[in-house]
């Protein structure tokens, strides 16, 4: 058999490797022992993390448990520059253990008939096994009929699928190794899914992909008023985002090397709207007042009912909404960065499409959210792109030079949502723009050269050049329409961390600490989320990156009963501030639509 | 358009009527206002019932529910004589109210919307309206995808479908008076039906037919080891059984003017192997020692699960099994017919292809159950036949003439149950056989010439002529392997009694009340009952007929969720007898297969 290529970045070498040989080992013949792998190679530790490309998006495996099986290009971890930078933390929390709502048993079918059992059924003897008393009021007849045929055909063992302590399906022989979940975070703009062995708590993989609805309208209200525009748009975005989904578990259960059969359960977090359009319940309500959502329970539902395919018994589980647009992905963010636990003020801001945020303090929440725009996930400005391989993730100006940071690569291919906080940052301290976010073209005396070079006419405005493209015409540019994205998505943050702070009763400076959530939140640099506005310049010190954070919910709920129930109460805790309905907020938002003016030539 | 011939039977006149006319307005228009309708042909009273050939079966159906729409027979009410003999009850009975497990209500959309109600979204409208409380702690996605498409389209009215105090389907509009269910007795050799009007419990169209599965034997144990002989047995016997039970739905639908879809519930009984047939669970274990059933507890699942076609949210329940051999069939005849309310003993005996009899005193029960055949159902007997039009249903011996009573018609077809057992107790009576069952034909000299003509030589032994059939070569004629099969049955029946008598710790005189149930009860001649010894002479005079016992309960749990839960009682509390597992049994059952002497001359 031929061998095949394997590639490592971001290096750069290649090397031929044996098909079917474990990628640890190919690794290893190359870094030798640096390459570590603590667990020895039982996937356990997740130390040896990498990411593979796959067609045009990168996802995250273990090399120990990955096969070189064809030609494979492989970014090695790199800091915290080397993956895709969507981040992690440990896979179950301090506060909840291992305690997934899927379980499984083993049952011995040997002997299971005892002396004096005459009015047992074979049910009653099932049932018993889960360590129910008592006769059952009712049952499903396929658990019956599946243990039917177990028994006819001679199984020795069953293994029995246990959900919320109900038995939901039956299994020949013992398979209890066999018992994998997915969380998911359905992002308006990206999809992030993370693959755990639930026996474990172990990070398998995590795949990410845009959101296959943007072709439906880049935010939450175009997508409402596609389903009222059209009789099937519905229709088209609930088959996008399954289909979305659908190929996240494909290819995070091929990079594991599992079956999708493997897979129990799917525990999700998004916005009402995707919410909604996910398990295609209309969502008009949510385009006009009073914006009430048709659902705010949580779901659980068979996969197959939606079309999904993992295993037969697997099954969905949607984290609760507040309001139409407090979603799940806020109580997610809520559930892995508690806010209300003492009487400290913690408020934690969650950058997407939509920004929410929300603020707690002894037992209370309040949370709001804003329609940002996707310009800090890299959608709707020029060279905009997700945070991965290629991407401008930070860019510093320092005198009359640019200096920016590629991820994984030498070669930029766009910018992603840090970059450009980084460059507009840049902008403000050096003038190129001034406080209404226009380039100072007229008035470019004072400029250094290098940058005055930079600023060229573009259709009927101007735009900045940021780097060149080896091999293409046209250089990585931020025009004048992007920093108005600019503009509009940090008004719209700053002006609801205002009114959310207001409501709270509380001012800045009683806040101790300021959670930043979204894909990109831990490589942003607290000062430039400041200097731009973004964030108040009074939490600079308060700022605690977080990452993902309603994804990492999601993975506490899928690892833990007792999350799952407490995102179930938190839910019940929120208040939601409306503000849509708020004659301030539009006042304040426009104001916070321009930039500060204080630092600009501070820092210089 | 042509008009159709309506045929009116037992008169054999016959009329022309248009098209689509109601068949009460016609036959008044023959008969008279002889022709009751007590409650003007609403529906209600049931007083118009008759019967209408359907191919080669008769169902019921209410004259002025039903349109002559193509050539129809119809078959009038005689007395107790001109129905098939399938036996009904008032619908609900004097224990249990009106109070179905699935139920309407009606929803106004329009003033849904309260002020202040900021926090609750269109699901938790819904869940308040049938009244309950607190948040859903989870929802299915399907019913808030059913609300948000309602609520889009505009409708002012939604009417919810309730099963158990949980709403699972909504309905456009006022529905509430479409609201049908099915009861369903699934006996070994005929299946029973009766569709019923859960707003009113009115009783609208009874329907029956043979067990499609008897092609695959005669009796359950045959079936069981059908399952276990061909790779797809099972498969066949489930294929067979529904595809019966959807037959019965479509001529009952049919015959009451209602689609399919109207129905939202059909409730089962039968023994514990038609239990697990149907339901698809392989029935192994009920061929062998111990006799385990895979399942005891009552089913609940959606119709749509088992590829039953009625409403899409509609259910399918069974009462519960008690053992291998105690199905729910008898917890069906001891919910109509209770047996252990007070300290008189009262004994339930259900005559089918199984024998079930239970005794009951003072809060405790005892059931068992023993392989009669299907003798008594018209199945394995020459001529036999059901209790159906052209059925020879009594029989007289009387001097030298042989008198008999055909349902419904003029030309006798066949003979049933009832007849089969006076046909026997004539013989005894007359010395035609003696009571070992062989017929007595060295012995004719002192029989009447007439009753000496009918005994004839039939393969290698004999065989006494019933009646001659008009224009066909063969008369209806008793045979001796007939007499056997009655033997077989009878004393396996008089045994099932003897023991469980024994077990109950009573002598037969302390039973107070003897119910005989089954689909020919009510027909049979209880002096011929106890002459043959199929029941005990010293319970002649507390022999009380009560029809087909198992399928009026299954009409009140289904018009009765407090009957519902009373039936679950019930199987907590029979203890069953295993007569398979008893040394004493074929010795009492052997010595009940002769017939008792002591009357045979007195009456001649």
């Amino acid at each position: 058999m031929n061998r095949v290529v394997l590639t490592i970045m971001p290096q750069g070498r290649a090397l031929k490797a044996e098909p079917g040989t474990g990628l640890l080992e190919n690794l290893r013949a190359i870094l030798g022992e640096d390459f570590e792998s603590p667990c020895g190679g039982a996937g356990l530790c997740g130390k040896c993390q990498v990411m593979i490309q796959c067609g045009e998006i990168w996802v995250s495996a273990l090399a120990c448990q990955t096969r070189v099986d064809r030609n494979m290009t492989v970014l090695l971890p790199d800091g915290s520059l080397g993956q895709e930078q969507i981040l992690r933390q440990g896979a179950v929390s301090e506060k909840y253990a291992l305690e997934p709502t899927i379980r499984k048993m083993l049952l011995d079918t040997v002997n299971r008939s005892k002396a004096g059992d005459g009015y047992r059924s074979q049910m009653d003897w099932l049932v018993d096994q889960v360590g129910k008393v008592g006769r059952e009021k009712e049952c499903d007849p396929g658990l019956a009929r599946q243990l039917a045929d177990l028994l006819q055909s001679g199984s020795a063992f069953i293994t029995a699928v246990v959900y919320n302590d109900q038995i939901v399906s039956l299994e020949p022989g013992d398979t209890r190794e066999i018992l994998f979940g997915m969380a998911f975070d359905i992002g308006t703009t990206t999809l992030v899914g993370y693959l755990l062995n639930l026996n474990t708590g172990t990070r398998i993989a995590t795949v990410s992909a845009m959101n296959p609805q943007r072709t439906y309208g880049a935010d939450v209200i175009s997508r409402v008023n596609h389903t009222n525009t059209l009789p099937d748009g519905l229709e088209q975005l609930t088959k996008a985002i399954r289909g979305g989904v659908e190929r996240l578990i494909d290819q995070a259960a091929e990079m594991a090397g599992l079956r999708r059969t493997d897979i129990y359960e799917l525990v999700f977090v998004g916005n009402t709207c995707m919410n909604h359009l996910f398990l295609g319940i209309h969502p008009a309500g949510l385009g006009q007042a009073p914006y009430k959502p048709v659902l705010r329970a949580p779901v659980c539902c068979l996969a197959s009912s939606l079309g999904l395919t993992i295993n037969s018994a697997g099954f969905v589980y949607w984290l609760p909404n507040v309001s139409g647009f407090i979603g799940s992905d806020t109580i997610g963010a809520l559930l892995s960065n508690p806010v209300d636990q003492d009487e400290t003020a913690r408020l934690v801001v969650d950058i997407g499409t939509n920004g929410e945020m929300a603020i707690g303090v002894g037992g209370q929440i309040w949370a709001c959210s804003t329609s940002a725009g996707p310009a800090f996930e890299g959608a709707c400005i020029k060279n905009g792109m997700r945070a991965m391989p290629g991407a401008i993730d930070a860019v510093q100006v320092v005198g009359e030079d640019i200096n920016y940071h590629i991820i994984g690569s030498y070669e930029p291919k766009g910018l992603c949502g840090s970059g450009l906080v980084d460059a507009v940052a840049g902008f403000l301290k050096t003038g190129v723009i001034d406080i209404t976010g226009r380039f100072q073209s007229d008035n470019l005396t004072s400029w250094p050269e290098t940058l005055k070079e930079r600023v060229v006419p573009w259709q009927g405005s101007h735009a900045f050049i940021l780097a060149l493209q080896e091999g293409k015409g046209e250089p990585i540019m931020i025009t004048q329409k992007d920093i108005r994205q600019v503009q509009l998505a940090k008004g719209a943050i700053a002006a609801g961390i205002e009114i959310i702070v207001k409501e709270a009763g509380l001012r800045l400076e009683e806040i101790g600490e300021l959670y930043v959530a979204g894909a990109f939140g831990n490589y942003l640099d607290k000062h430039n989320m400041c200097a731009i506005g973004l964030l108040p310049l009074a939490l600079e010190n308060a700022i605690i990156p977080v990452g993902n954070a309603a994804g990492e919910g999601a993975v506490l709920a899928l690892l833990s009963a007792s999350a799952r129930h407490e995102a179930f109460n938190i839910a019940g805790r929120v208040r939601y501030i409306e503000l849509a309905g708020r004659s301030d907020f539009q006042d304040i938002f426009v104001e916070a639509m321009t930039f500060p003016a204080s630092m600009s030539f501070d820092l210089l």
